[in-house]
């Protein structure tokens, strides 16, 4: 895989902009960007969690969709864009009322379709919360 | 397969109970459901939609998955749930700003696992925005 | 859906072309043919299946796999062809020692990619065996 | 993830008892077996291989199952067996004429259902030809 043609802060940018995060001390951010590999972080921050709450069905499908949404745009040029073609999620645990932690990996850019692989993990955790394979048609 | 255990309004009182209704004008509810069928509608309401304005892919993922839900809950005695155990899901068109409908079917419901099949139509229209695959654990 | 630009006699020979029946009394067929659905049927004949035979997860894949291939080439020009980009299964009953019988459904031709659904059942039985999502790349 | 319950000759003698290898030279095989990981390798032998030949979308299919199978099993008590619940898979390339090595990780181990993680790759190669996600149902 080619190395990437856009930086972390010009990838959040676009994620920023298309999804403006409601407190931007808990806002999704980037912390390692390879050729085909990402690591980005949901922060809990100060979010007051009630007992028992957890990391909603939704917003696990929301960061696993933003994972592979950055890894595709990585690698096509400033200005392209892309939009989910499918999704296919494996709740495996119930995440921990600590900071999310998301690595990806590109299996495949092609010009029709990106294929990503992403592994959800409770910050610290060994074992994943979550598993999805994403693709993606450049646009 | 067997009829429902519970009826409509005792499932649409779950499902809002665990996710509150922001306006009750445009709470998702129940339009039909048999044996193994289920119809359900997400209203547009009056939300001001701006250009552009579409449901987003996390929007789409709730309502299969809610969808799955009912379907499962409907053929589990009142009082027993079901977590979300994996999803996927196809995006195929871009939904029209009006109202959305799902129709989902049972295809499995064992003791292990439901096994829903959901497509999303917006109103009107004959080809179907998305379409979905879930299971669910009872527990 | 527009109307198929091939025969289901024309789709077969492709079909047979590319996986030549081993008999050609349980080869694989199509029973109909409209503009976005197909019901194919896969013929026991006098097979003779040992205590506890049945088909296979790899042929109810191939199954699956025919049947998508099969709707995407009836909406593509003769002579042009389409490659599996993704599939999925669910496996829901063990199928009888019977017909298997596949009723597929195009949701979605597109210039880069088919999607397709698809429900395999035991001849004469009413929940299906399984139920498959498969998506093609024209090439 | 706990150690194997079982050792690798042990989960091939399973694996060859319900599919026997038509010629041993080219029989599947276990290369390595971790507490969550396993190596398997599809040997190409001497099979003549037309022009054009790869190996088939049935046969990666094949392949992904089995990786997900033993390991499942590895983690049952011997005498203890589980059948497929589900597999999603990604073509990503064509395989090349050449031994087929499988990457299996054991994403989740639970009472109901196992959830695996494949990626297949042609010897020697860096990207991956297929990725699946297969889920066993202990029984």
């Amino acid at each position: 895989m080619p190395a990437p043609l856009r930086t972390p802060d010009e990838l959040i940018a676009v994620l920023h902009a298309a999804f403006p995060p409601p407190d931007p001390d808990v806002a999704i951010r980037i912390d390692d960007l390879g050729d085909a590999t990402i690591r980005m972080r949901v922060p809990v921050g100060d979010r007051p969690l009630r007992p028992g709450d957890t990391l909603s069905g939704p917003t696990l499908f929301s960061v696993a969709d933003a994972v592979a949404w950055m890894l595709t745009l990585a690698h096509l040029e400033p200005g392209r864009d892309a939009v989910t073609s499918s999704v296919t999620m494996q709740f495996l645990r119930r995440p921990l009322p600590v900071d999310l932690v998301a690595e990806g990996r590109l299996l495949r850019m092609g010009r029709r379709l990106s294929v990503s692989d992403v592994l959800l993990y409770s910050d610290g955790a060994g074992d994943p919360v979550a598993q999805a394979t994403v693709t993606y048609a450049p646009i």
